[in-house]
């Protein structure tokens, strides 16, 4: 597609931002039975549909194989009729949560009278880039027009077809409801330069939500006139205290690590206290080898754990998304803190202790977007936090942190009540 | 100053955030008892050296007459006795104010036994870019040292001699409380390449709040790697309804126009319903020339008021900030909506009317950092709303909008207590 001049590119792009901020307008004052009507025509379309868009993927799928790409990535591509009902579930669970559009969440008496409230509204037009998962399509369409927004999709180009066939499907689906069809638009060229045209349309995208690797996503930050929010790199740990349960250590860092090792609140990194090296670390190695998890630890780690690799110093700030693990061991709770402030990507961390003073410690003087006691780092997800889905998990602290879901898709206005109150 | 080098400049920024992000993290743990001595210490310094920051404030102001400065900036320029003890009386309060950090604003139980709950925490690092108010120096850093925020001010080059004093005079009363002294810094410079320096360090500032022209701001937004706040343009609206207190109707319109002209919160236009023109603009506008100020009106306007100047497009675009006011004659409620919808800034409008349905469509529908009934658009403003004081009044939706108080400053972190759960 690189035959399109950079000029019609941004024609294309403008002319998308611009009508979705005219639905926008729209968007904002509907009711919200309007918007679960919505979603349910939505999910009764996926249903109906699937038999064609599996073939239509199918092409998708071909296309990635005959390029040479990775099995894990064909798998993420791929919309099986199990991931393609699930994604009509998605959307019937987000029709059925609370609309956040209109809620005053407070509300508070000056003394002179007026009453102040909070309301939630919407952003506006949100464009969200993504990779190559086009069932994050259907999840992604349905936060924004619950809460609201306009919406411009832009997912991998891997899964172009896919895209394309799910955005004209959602979209004749919300026409019927009776909303207006530019409220959900799908970038329909895989040209890269797509992306950095929408990034300059600061006068009508309102939110840009990223979802990628590192450096592309560095990219985008630094060319973006509007506001990023970023879902990049997650490098968790597992810190297992000196006073704990060793069964439910094992237990929890086992699920962290070797669940699903591929995502971004899978655990990288265990650190062991030394008072307790001696006790998890061989059984607990044995249980990870045993799955095929690849062992490198510290020294002391290998004193314990002799087949383990030798870790080196950037093994401390590798974000595997591999069953690999690197092991520390430390001497206090104060040591796991350091080594979680300079390596972490402040994601997912956890402590497996029954101490009550450390975990009351690691919960207020770890610097992440959720901090666990006795869990796995692998329930930092929109879904286990009961947000119904999510759009992605925020690696920034500015507007929304963490897993996104209906709320990080709003923003707020004063509602100001008075009976002729002026400024002295 | 235009014979440091670039490289000196990025060097010296570049020094200075490293500090401070060095210190962001020992004072997101500091409990509240320090941070609130340290607001009372700040305080108290600048009651005991009101003599000697006049007497350097002077040099400023003496400068920019020499500049041929306008008498406004000389005016917001000068430190008085009375802005001295101001400053002194927000810090007060600003210590009286409750620690938003740690506060945890929910917590909810999921099925699987997690209990989830969102804590309040400090964003990092805080630059903060302001013009040439040395009083807002004060509250600035209150607001960021109490919300456990490291924070690098930069005001107006008018102002350098009195921000650089006031620098130092609260860096020694914050050290004096055990406070790191780089948790407060001022870039020493007027030279404006430091501030796109500051604007790079996406690795040490986790949020700039810009406080100036349109224009700048604008430069600031395009050049940033951080998150930007802004605070530039207001351009407000009252409008009239048709049915209405007139009295209620004239005072709070002649408030929202004359009390302050100069500030982003004061009305600008003025749209008045058909119904009331004749009985409600002549008085109003009398009242209007009586206290200076000139009446730009529409068609209609004129009609009933044959005095007023003609207002020409622009007009409905224009942000005066003096004593002009444009005033527009709408045959229904929806044309004031629209025209609201098309010319405001978003900052502060305001409705005036006995109408139960008008009122609440108004809030509904007016998409405004803070819409009012019955009340004065000058509301708008951190100490009003009871914030104690603010950093600014952002003019954007993400993160946060509308007059900046303690909770603006701060992020969130999801703690998550368990008993052992994994993912399934």
């Amino acid at each position: 597609m690189s035959d399109i001049s950079g000029d019609a590119i941004a024609g294309l792009v403008r002319d998308i931002a611009g009508r979705a901020q005219g639905a926008a307008r729209r968007l904002a004052m509907l009711p919200t039975g309007v918007k679960n009507d919505a979603l349910l025509r939505m999910a009764a379309a996926l249903d109906s549909e699937a038999g064609a868009l599996t073939e239509i993927n199918a092409r998708d799928v071909e296309r990635a194989q005959a390029n040479g790409q990775s099995a894990a990535l064909v798998d993420r591509l791929r919309l099986t009729p199990k991931r393609i009902s699930d994604m009509a579930r998605g959307l019937r669970e987000i029709a059925a949560l609370p609309d956040p559009v209109g809620e005053v969440t407070r509300m508070w008496k000056r003394p002179n009278g007026l009453d102040i409230g909070t309301m939630r509204v919407p952003l506006g037009v949100i464009a969200f880039i993504y990779e190559s998962r086009p069932n994050v399509t259907a999840d992604a369409a349905g936060l924004c027009l619950k809460s609201g927004n306009a919406v411009i999709l832009r997912g991998g180009s891997e899964a172009i077809q896919s895209n394309l066939a799910l955005g004209e499907l959602l979209s004749k689906a919300i026409i019927a409801a009776g909303l207006p069809g530019d409220a959900l638009q799908m970038v329909p060229i895989t040209d890269r330069r797509a992306i950095f045209e929408v990034l300059k349309l600061d006068a009508f995208v309102d939110l840009v939500v990223a979802r990628g690797g590192e450096e592309f996503i560095r990219a985008v930050v630094e060319q973006s006139r509007i506001p990023v929010i970023r879902h990049d790199k997650g490098l968790c740990h597992t810190y297992i205290d000196e006073e704990t349960d060793l069964a439910m250590a094992t237990e929890v860092a086992f699920n962290a690590k070797v669940q699903r090792p591929s995502v971004c609140n899978a655990m990288e990194t265990l650190l062991v206290h030394q008072r307790v090296a001696d006790a998890f670390l061989p059984a607990f190695c044995d249980q990870l080898k045993a799955a095929g998890v690849e062992v490198r630890g510290c020294m002391e780690t290998r004193r314990v754990v002799p087949w383990a690799l030798e870790a080196s110093d950037a093994d401390w700030d590798a974000e595997y998304l591999d069953l690999i693990l690197a092991i520390r061991v430390v001497a206090t709770l104060d040591e796991a803190l350091d080594h979680i402030a300079h390596h972490s990507s402040r994601l997912s961390e956890s402590i497996i202790t029954t101490n009550y003073q450390h975990a009351r410690r690691f919960v207020h003087e770890v610097d992440a977007a959720a901090v666990f006691v006795n869990a796995s780092t692998r329930f930092t997800d929109g879904n286990e936090f009961g947000f119904g889905a999510e759009l992605g998990i925020s690696t920034q602290k500015l507007h929304a942190r963490g897993p996104m879901g209906l709320e990080s898709l709003t923003s707020l206005k004063y509602v100001v009540y008075g009976d002729g109150q002026i400024r002295a």
